[in-house]
């Protein structure tokens, strides 16, 4: 779609200076845009490097200008851009197609202007709703709800019972509603504790690639609205996160734990079983948080295990100090403390 | 299946209070059950939400009473719950058919009573015991042998000549043989060093979703009977893990480490190369073993570099008052020590 | 393939002492090895294996002699093993053939000499190199395009767009060119910034099984000539990896790091956005680098955050004496000093 910068400055509620004839077909980063794209700076640090750019058209802050440049003011130009490219870029529309190949089960329910890829198995009683896209490969499990404007990638594994709501998307390998880790030993060898709860998953939420995603034990895991996983995330069985969460890759979250709202887990955290993170609690990278711990409404924490980050900074900066401290004490032992 | 409150007690060895004639047809939580669901109590914490509960039936230790219910008394009410789960609820029998999309070699040896789904391919000479279930996108290389009564979720990959026992269950997205990560560096690039040994998998043993286990490059990697592996765990060529030993969701373990019998080790730990874990040793999460050190029977480990878990809790301890000791050495030198 | 001891020593230019006749056709470990099979000899500790070996024909350091074995001397016999085994031992040639239910896009473009499994799809405009191998069930998304002598092993997909050099290999399960994490909140939710880059993956690049390569947002995420990668890592958006460099087993990388040329990176490592390592660093296993952190060309770091190994090192040497130093304060305090 081509807008001029003048229709795109009104879309975004922007001041222009330049030339408000200029033709906008898409988005760009500064160094690859052509004189159509549009770009964005948000630093000082970056303004060369968009001054030299092909692309005619650029978001900014208040009060800057660029030489040649038709310019747009924002308070926010990267969460413009993102605006921008998706009003310049939308989804293209899945074409309504079912594979020949695809094998769906006589008692699926399929919904209208679906787009089901090569190679997909559909099991008895599944249900997938308006608009949604299965790529190639996809396996959805028997009964398994998926809703509407939805999109899985190419080779998604939903076990039976797994629920999704409208706008999720789930990228290549993941697998969500597998068995919970959980046994009992006895007699000898381990026994496997039932693993017969499911997986609900709300609305726009996003799951990255190979992530696994455990159904409960007895009950339910729960993803709430507009959580944002990225790859390789673990998340085990009776977890719930809260909406508009997010956790960065690799991260693990053990049985039972809750994670609240606009929480943000970094990349590699370990939670283990039964913790709580409230609200807008903040994980830092490789935190491990202890079973059972509480991470207070808002607090940020890092460190194994997990401490508020001021102190753990400062704790950490003393223990780089160690071998000083160490030589401090011994001579301050012979009586020559300085 | 429905039993009577009776009939389980027997089965179970406990002492039944109450309405014995009550039906149950399988288990639940507290919360999602129903009158004819079967649910336990190990904890009084949780004996209000047992005494809510819509199950007429509940598993407790000796001596808990709960008013309107029918109790079974035993020593371990958990443990109970799961062979009654086990009893009640017995897997279904798979329906022994060949899905007509299935690729199979053939010189395939394929036992009776199997079940294979949509999409399967297995290669030349490959083996598959009898009862057996493989379930669609399911890869299995040339020579790889599977026992009886095994159940390969879907999309599954065996390479070439991997074994595994009776009664192992694999989940989705998991890959087994893949080659092992081992090059000489020389010339100024790496050469692959050959990785053309093998897997070997016990029986009883169950691998979580999205999990790797590398071929050995000479020789085998080696998992013992009764060995439970969780989701996104890495095992590395030539390590070897002994009976009953157990790997949380996303541990590494590096080639040629040995992990012995009823082994613990938690999630995201990370094992060094040539270590070895003797007969019950517990690394905690996150914890990491440094190359080639050993873990002694039974010894429990923490942090990175690992150490004995209450050493490391003190010297935990003492780092989080770093600050404090810091201070005190200073006054110590400006001699006001108080 | 099967040579004499005396051709092989030529080919490796080692000095032989010995039965010169004895016939070669592969290599073992010792202890699996028959008597045809190349086994070698790099640490007098190992010595005893080589001898009890049934291997008749062994690879030493010069200066080494094992009775009724034929020797062939070599400065470094793990590397020459290493070459001796592919020229004994060639991958085999695949059998140009495209299975039947491959479902292949009109316009893609095949080379010659091509394998592509069963149940492989590749969209619209995507090329395939000559002698390249596609196994089972891979994915190879609208206009990505594979060099020669490529093999994807069964199971690996490959998003629209991504470009691969020459003799690539990727293990099972991997993924390449998903969305990168890349949101903005605003308005109450995350807006997902666009992920519309692509990944160039350059020549003799192996990645393992399972792991996860996000496509740039705006520009690339590059993987330069001989980089090797293991199983279950992660590399986020817009990573640069320089040649050569190999990092291990689930370690992950955040989004606009730079990771320059020889660079090893152990397991489990954690590298936050917008990292450099330079040319040669060496980052320990389970290191944690911060956000924005470079670490110097060849230099050595460990622990989270972290630091130069020998500092992290001593540091933690007296983390462990933290009780004692704690005594000595306390005894100081008290005028009692030893």
């Amino acid at each position: 779609m081509t807008r001029t910068a003048r229709e795109l400055a009104n879309y975004l509620g922007a001041n222009l200076h330049g030339d408000s004839s200029v033709p906008i077909s898409g988005v760009a980063g500064p160094d690859r845009a052509q004189a159509h794209h549009l770009i964005y700076l948000d630093s000082p640090r970056h303004e060369e490097r968009a001054a030299r750019s092909a692309a005619l058209c650029v978001l900014v802050k208040p009060g800057t200008r660029l030489t040649g440049k038709t310019i747009l003011e924002l308070a926010d130009p990267k969460f413009s851009f993102v605006k921008a490219a998706q009003w310049l870029m939308p989804e293209p529309e899945p074409r309504p197609t079912v594979h020949p190949t695809a094998i769906i089960a006589a008692d699926a329910n399929i919904a209208g202007r679906v787009s089901i890829g090569p190679y997909v198995v559909i099991e008895e009683g599944a249900e997938i709703g308006a608009n949604t896209t299965i790529e190639a490969f996809c396996f959805i499990g028997r009964g398994a709800r998926i809703g509407e404007d939805c999109r899985l990638h190419p080779r998604v594994t939903l076990y039976a019972g797994v629920r999704l709501g409208n706008r999720v998307a789930i990228h290549s390998g993941s697998v969500i509603g597998s068995d919970g880790f959980g046994y009992v030993f006895g007699d000898g060898r381990y026994w496997k504790f039932p693993q017969i709860g499911t997986v609900t998953i709300g609305d726009d939420v996003e799951i990255g690639a190979n992530s696994t995603i455990d159904r409960g034990s007895l009950d339910a895991t729960e993803i709430a609205n507009g959580v944002k996983i990225d790859n390789l995330v673990q998340v085990a069985h009776n977890v719930r996160i809260g909406e508009h969460s997010v956790l960065a890759a690799q991260t693990g979250v053990s049985g039972s734990s809750t994670i609240g709202k606009r929480v943000t887990v970094g990349g590699q955290v370990g939670i283990a079983d039964h913790c709580t993170l409230e609200d807008g609690a903040i994980a830092g990278a490789q935190a491990g948080i202890p079973t059972g711990k509480t991470i207070r409404s808002g607090q940020v924490v890092w460190g194994t295990p997990a401490r508020p980050l001021e102190k753990f900074k400062e704790q950490y900066a003393w223990f780089a100090r160690l071998p000083e401290l160490a030589a401090r004490i011994r001579r301050l032992e012979e009586g020559t403390p300085k």
